[in-house]
This record gives C-alpha cells, sequence and structure tokens, in this order.
C-alpha cells in the first residue's frame, strides 16, 4: 500500500526538484514519515537525493538518514560539507551512530569522531568499546532517570524538561546517587497517580535488565519474555548505562533469524546485506561446508565401492540410489528443522529428549510405511522384479524411520553439550544419511537379490 | 540467569503452599513479573499450581492465564469454579481472549462464550469473525482514542480517567464523531506540549494504518518500517476499530520465521505447538513433500537406467554419483536459502533478478572450481585414473554451477510469479539437481571414459 503510495508520488517530487521549488518540496517532506522519506530519496538521482536531503529538518534529517543503509550512508556523507556532517553526527541517536561507526570503514570512523565535540565523542567512543553484538554496543544511554523521593508530580516535570531529547520516555528508571538501578515505573503509572505520591511508592523494584555484556540476543528474549518496551542495561557494578528500545529488538530478531537460516544451509554467518558482501567473500562464507561435505561424500564412495560385487550382479540396484539417499536425506532435514526451531523458541526442552525421540521414532516408522510402499510399487512397475521393489520398499521404509530419528538427534546432541544446534546444517544431515541409506540399502538387497538371483 | 532464579526459588514456593502460608505466598507472588509467574507455577504440581494461582489478584491473574500455552490453559480452566472463569475471561485483555478461544475446541468456546456479559460476548464474536490470521483477529479494541478540538489538558484528563482499562496509552488516536481515523499523536507530544494548545495543532494526519482484513504480517511490516509502538486497525469506512501493539508484533515475526523454517524444509505448515501436534497430524504435514520427491526421484532413476551402458561398462562410475548428486544439492540449498531470506527481509527485490543471477553466477563457477579440484583429486588418489579422475572434478565443477544457479532462479520465478519464494524447500532443490546433476556426470563420463578406455 505504502510502496504504490511511493511509486506514484516520485514523478511530482522530481519535478518538484527539477524546477528548484525548494519551498513546496520541503513542506511535502514535511509530512512524511522517515521511513517513507527514505523510500522516496532511494528512488531520485544521487543530487537530487543529495539537495531534498538537505530541505529536511535536524531532527528529522538525522533520523532519515539513519534509516539509510550503510552503502547509502557511506555515499551521502562524501556528498556532504563538514558542517553538515557534523550536524546530522550530532543530532543522531546514539545507538544509531554506534551502528553507522560499526559499518563504515575505521579510517573514517576515525575523521568523523573528531568532527564531534568532547562530550559526544567520549560516548560514541564508550559504546564502540563493547563487544560486538552485545547489549552495550546496541544500547543508547538516553533514557529516562528518576528518584526515589520525587513526588510524581516533580517527576512529571522532570519528564518534561528532559523527554525531548530521549529515545522513550514511557518507561522509567529509578536510580540511586550513584547511578545503581533500583527501580522502575511506567509513565502510564505517573500519569495516573497521585501528583503528591512518591515516586518509590509506584515503581517496581524487580527490574529486569541486562549487562552491557550480554549477547543482544538475550537482551531480546527479556523485552519477548516480559512484554516490555525497552530493557536496562547495567555495568558490573549494577549502574545503569543505558536501554535498548523495543524497535531495535524487532531489528535483532530478524537478524538472528537470518542467521539461523544461514547456518542451516551450511553457509558461515556474517551480517553484511546481500549485495555488500564481495564474491570472494561469499565463496569462503560458502566453501567450508561444501569441502566438508564432499570428502564426507568420499564415504559413500568408499561404501559402494565395498559392495561392488552386490552392484555388477545387478546394476538396477544402482537406479534406486538416488531416491534412497534423498528420501533419507529429505526426511532427515524435516525432523531436524522442525526440532532445531522447537528448541530456538523454547517450545521443547533438552531433558525433554526421550519424550522427542519416542514421538519421532513413532512418525518416523508412519513415514517409512507410507513411503517404502510407494517405492515398493514404483520398482515393481518399472523392475517387473518382486524381489527388487521388495529390497527398495524394505531400504526405504528402514531409511527414513533412521533418517528421521537420526535428524532429531544430532541437534538435541550439539544442544546437550552446549553447542548451538542450528550449526546443525540441512547438508550435514543429508551427507551423514547419505552414507547410512547405502549401508541400509546394500545390506537388505545383499540378503534379498544376492541369495534369491544367484 | 532468570531461569535459574525460579530453580532455586521454586522449593520455598512448594514449601509455603505445602504448609498452607498462603499470607507469604500471596505476597512473594504480587512482586513478582507475570512471565516468571508462569515459569514458577509451571513447576508446580497440579493442585499446588490451582491454589497458587487462585492467591494472584484479578488483573494479575488475567495476565499470568493468557502467558501459559493452550494445553496449560485448558487443563486450568477444567480445574476452576465457573464464577472464577468467568471472572477471569472478562479481565482478559481481548486480543488475549480471543487467541485463547482460537486455541480451545469448538464446544469449550461456546460454553465460554454464555460465561460473558453481554458487552464482552458480542466484543469476542465480533473478534473472532475477522479471518485467521488477519490483523482484526489479533487486535486489541482497548486504545486511547481523542477528539480533535479537545485541548492537550482535555486530553490528558481524559487519560487519566480511562487509561487504566488500555492495553497502549502511549499512542493516541484522533478519530472524528463518525469514529472516522483522523490522525494520531503520542502520550510524549501531549505530555512536552502547552495545556492550552488543541489536540489538532500537535496530531500528525499522515496515520499508517492497516484493514482489519490485511495479513498480520501486514500489520508487523509496518510497526517494523515505522518504528511505532502500535498500528491502528480501520475497517472499509475507515473507521478505527482495534489497534495491534508491538509486543503481539514480537510473537508474529517469530511465528513467520517458523512458519518459513518449515516450508524450507517441506513441511507444510501449522501453528500448533510442537508436541500439540497429534502423530497422524504430523505426518499428514510432512508426507505430501516426502511423496512428491519420491516420485519426482523416479526421474533420476530414468535416467540411470537410460546410461546402464556407461554404468557397465565402468562400474566406478556409480561410486561417485552420492559425491555428485550430495554437491549439487548442497550447492542448491545454500543459494536457494540466501536469497529467499533476502527476499523475505527486503534486502534485495525481483526487479533485481540479473544483478542476483550474474553474481551467483561468480560465485557458483568460483566454487564449483575449487570443488572439482578437489573432487579431481580425491578421485585420482582413490581409483588411480586420471581419466576417472577428471570425469569426476569436469563433472562436479558443472554440477556445482548449476546447482548455485538453479537455486536461486527457483525462488526468484516463484516470486515473480506471485507466489511464496519461500515454498521452494531445500529438498525439492536437491531432487532436482539429483536428476540435472546425473544427467550432466554421465554426459561427460560417456564423452571421456568411453571413447578412452574402449
Amino acid at each position: 500500500m505504502e510502496l504504490k503510495w511511493v511509486n506514484i508520488i516520485l514523478p511530482e517530487i522530481k519535478e518538484l526538484s527539477r524546477t528548484k521549488n525548494f519551498k513546496r518540496l520541503r513542506e511535502f517532506l514535511r509530512e512524511r514519515h522517515s521511513a517513507d522519506i527514505v523510500d522516496l530519496l532511494s528512488g531520485l538521482e544521487p543530487t537530487e537525493k543529495v539537495v531534498s536531503f538537505r530541505l529536511l529538518d535536524k531532527i528529522k534529517s538525522s533520523e532519515v538518514f539513519a534509516l539509510f543503509d550503510s552503502s547509502e550512508q557511506e555515499e551521502l556523507l562524501k556528498q556532504f560539507t563538514e558542517q553538515h556532517v557534523r550536524t546530522l553526527l550530532i543530532e543522531m541517536e546514539p545507538d544509531d551512530r554506534t551502528q553507522l561507526f560499526d559499518e563504515l570503514p575505521a579510517d573514517v570512523v576515525e575523521k568523523l569522531l573528531k568532527l564531534l565535540p568532547p562530550a559526544e565523542r567520549k560516548e560514541a567512543n564508550e559504546l564502540l568499546n563493547y563487544p560486538q553484538n552485545s547489549a552495550g554496543r546496541i544500547m543508547t544511554p538516553e533514557y529516562v532517570a528518576l528518584k526515589m523521593h520525587m513526588t510524581v508530580a516533580q517527576a512529571l516535570e522532570h519528564i518534561r524538561k528532559t523527554g525531548l531529547d530521549r529515545e522513550i520516555i514511557y518507561i522509567c528508571y529509578i536510580v540511586d546517587e550513584t547511578k545503581k538501578l533500583r527501580g522502575v515505573t511506567s509513565l502510564k503509572n505517573i500519569i495516573l497517580a497521585n501528583p503528591d505520591q512518591f515516586i518509590k511508592e509506584i515503581m517496581n523494584e524487580n527490574v529486569v535488565y541486562v549487562h552491557t555484556t550480554d549477547d543482544q540476543e538475550e537482551a531480546a528474549k527479556v523485552v519477548q519474555k516480559y512484554d516490555i518496551l525497552a530493557v536496562p542495561v547495567v555495568d558490573n557494578e549494577n549502574r545503569l548505562v543505558g536501554i535498548v528500545t523495543v524497535d531495535d529488538i524487532l531489528d535483532i530478531l530478524e537478524e538472528e533469524a537470518t542467521e539461523d537460516f544461514k547456518k542451516m544451509a551450511g553457509v558461515q554467518t556474517i551480517e553484511d546485506e546481500y549485495f555488500r558482501v564481495g564474491v570472494s567473500k561469499r565463496v569462503i562464507n560458502r566453501i567450508v561446508w561444501l569441502v566438508v561435505l564432499v570428502i564426507a561424500a568420499t564415504i559413500s564412495q568408499t561404501i559402494l565401492k565395498g559392495y561392488s560385487e552386490v552392484l555388477t550382479s545387478m546394476i538396477a540396484i544402482a537406479y534406486f540410489i538416488p531416491m534412497l539417499t534423498g528420501s533419507g536425506g529429505n526426511t532427515g532435514s524435516q525432523s531436524s528443522t522442525l526440532v532445531i526451531r522447537a528448541l530456538a523458541t523454547g517450545e521443547i526442552k533438552t531433558k525433554e529428549w526421550w519424550k522427542i525421540l519416542l514421538w519421532e521414532l513413532r512418525v518416523g516408522v508412519v513415514l517409512g510405511l507410507i513411503l517404502g510402499f510407494i517405492a515398493f510399487s514404483i520398482a515393481a512397475l518399472s523392475t517387473k522384479q518382486i524381489a527388487m521393489a521388495t529390497t527398495v520398499g524394505i531400504s526405504l521404509f528402514s531409511v527414513v524411520s533412521v533418517g528421521n530419528i537420526v535428524g532429531v538427534s544430532i541437534p538435541l546432541f550439539f544442544r546437550l553439550i552446549k553447542l548451538d544446534p542450528a550449526f546443525v546444517s540441512a547438508p550435514l544431515i543429508a551427507t551423514l544419511l547419505d552414507a547410512t541409506g547405502l549401508i541400509i540399502y546394500f545390506e537388505i538387497a545383499r540378503r534379498i537379490l544376492v541369495t534369491t538371483t544367484s
């Protein structure tokens, strides 16, 4: 809906920019959401983009700038005057600024840091010092802090005075003289309370928080679990140093899901956007698993070599190899994906492992029976040999049942030994099951076919 | 961190419940977050659970109840008196109530609806009438509505009077006499404004909204894009009927990611929790793809049969089949996953298809060269035949390059014809590439091996 709107409006913007009707253009942009302005500007030529950008007011321009992706930010910075860059950086939210610095080359960051006034420079440096992907790295120090002995009326006055600069004013944190976190309350509580009440009376001492060095995923889990709009971040001495707000949590969750998708496909994770990675970097990200799997495939090769006698005695056995290994792999990827995801969202717990295995055993046997029967029918029709069809049918039943259990066991085992189950990629399961499937198939073939045909 | 805390505190709770020290237990529970109480109660025996639950005050008990998963909710409802169930249902947030009704059996829902007073029953029925997974189905009608001609002071007074019942008071919607949505403002704007200003002056007319029948994913995208705490939901006449808040959006995003994971693994989506699905239902969810893939594997079988002459002339060709088909499948799942995810998060657009294909062609060729060389070496070492090793090396190079392109082309094509690219499961790609890989391999083998050895 919104995207269509952008397409309709774009020619008008281009016209205003071409005819230098800047007054009209400024008014038009003022009414728009920052996210929509980003969409609009992205459709403009570089020079039009810079001109339109300069028409935005200070706050809006820093908001819009923060929403561009890193390659566009870098491009824009190059075209701005030093004064403009300085204003932009000062206006930006501290957490957006950290993100910008994280993605720019080190020498550019150094130059930009020098443009900041001492206080902002110190703050930026402190935030950049927290480990990558930690709560400290993504937090903003712009929160509302109240004191216990304030009255509700005083607190409200304090919020009125300082609120404009704060990223979120709806959750207020209560700290003591040493900045230690003592409680939390909401603007809702403050608004609904009696003006003479003390903040102490309406605060909740039981604050959930994360530490600066905790992983951002931990912050996301806390926000999600407690349905809160922001989570406070404390240092080692329990002093409040920042907050992570729910809009950043939405981005983190998306990022983490993308990471899990990549792991599942056997791609080493990088956080860059699709096209930002060079060909060589992308190759490096993907080659490790592929090489491991090619080498692992030599197991299948050795197995087949070991059964060469069975194979030469009846070449038709080879025809069904792809069906056998494929079905094992497919069943295994299904069950592993279901378990990995259920572990990630907390639907199942590792301690229920026996329950999970029993359950998947039953599912696997039923799937195996159905698929085994279908495979039997296909083989009977195509080879016209009952012995061959029986071999294929029984093998498929066994491969699917085993594949289903292997698919769940490996992620569960990874979790038990404290490794991320998402590292169990579908290709790994498939390659393991190739080898297992071949042994099952040839052992059954040796017993049924070699005996009956010789 | 929080989970450990639950384990430490659980014995104490059990002791308080055993010794019937309800006063102390009630005080203890009062200070805890609802999400923590759910963790605690989940660790108790059924009778202890019901006893502890009854100690919670009205608001807390409805919050806690809403956080249990559906099987536990059903269990609890059975143990409560009719009066208790009624109070609980009345206190629950309307969106939580809809979710509860969605997951209970129809006959139970009918009984529960009868317990509600007329106004709540009407509301519940209306919400249940919106399509599954639509914005209307998950919204809550408890928002703050203001009028344009109100002053800031009047608005604040209105929020003070009605705010306690509202799910979120930080975003206020401005409606006219016919309930049509006219603008939006935040409690921040109201708090920071002059008390004599009119709401009209501080509202933004440019409201983003969704329609009741829009998919919940649309609501999630809007909240994520505009970094807002709630999105208003309007009916066909543009009348405001509810809002979807950011905490629900967090759950939706997790749900949607789970759906995509399942699709990728070729599992038909169901929204139930892991263990809530019966064996037969789970089999039905998974069997469709598995059957399709077994039948698709007959293509590989036919191909192999067609090349039986090549195969019998040199049985060693069969040894490398799993490596060849496996590598094609693995490469294809990697590239398809990367593209499907990048399309889902909006990092790449379908109109860039030629750019994506060109890029993946380059990546695929580099991957193919590396893997082809490794496969050549492995084959040379194990078969001691240069012709065989050359066949394997060239085939692997070709299969990987082709696999990489096929892996991106299919999801892109799905998107182009307006189908969900996530339906392109890794198993589907793998099965397609099995057939392609075999043809490539045998064509190369026929040219190199059959010519050189005969």
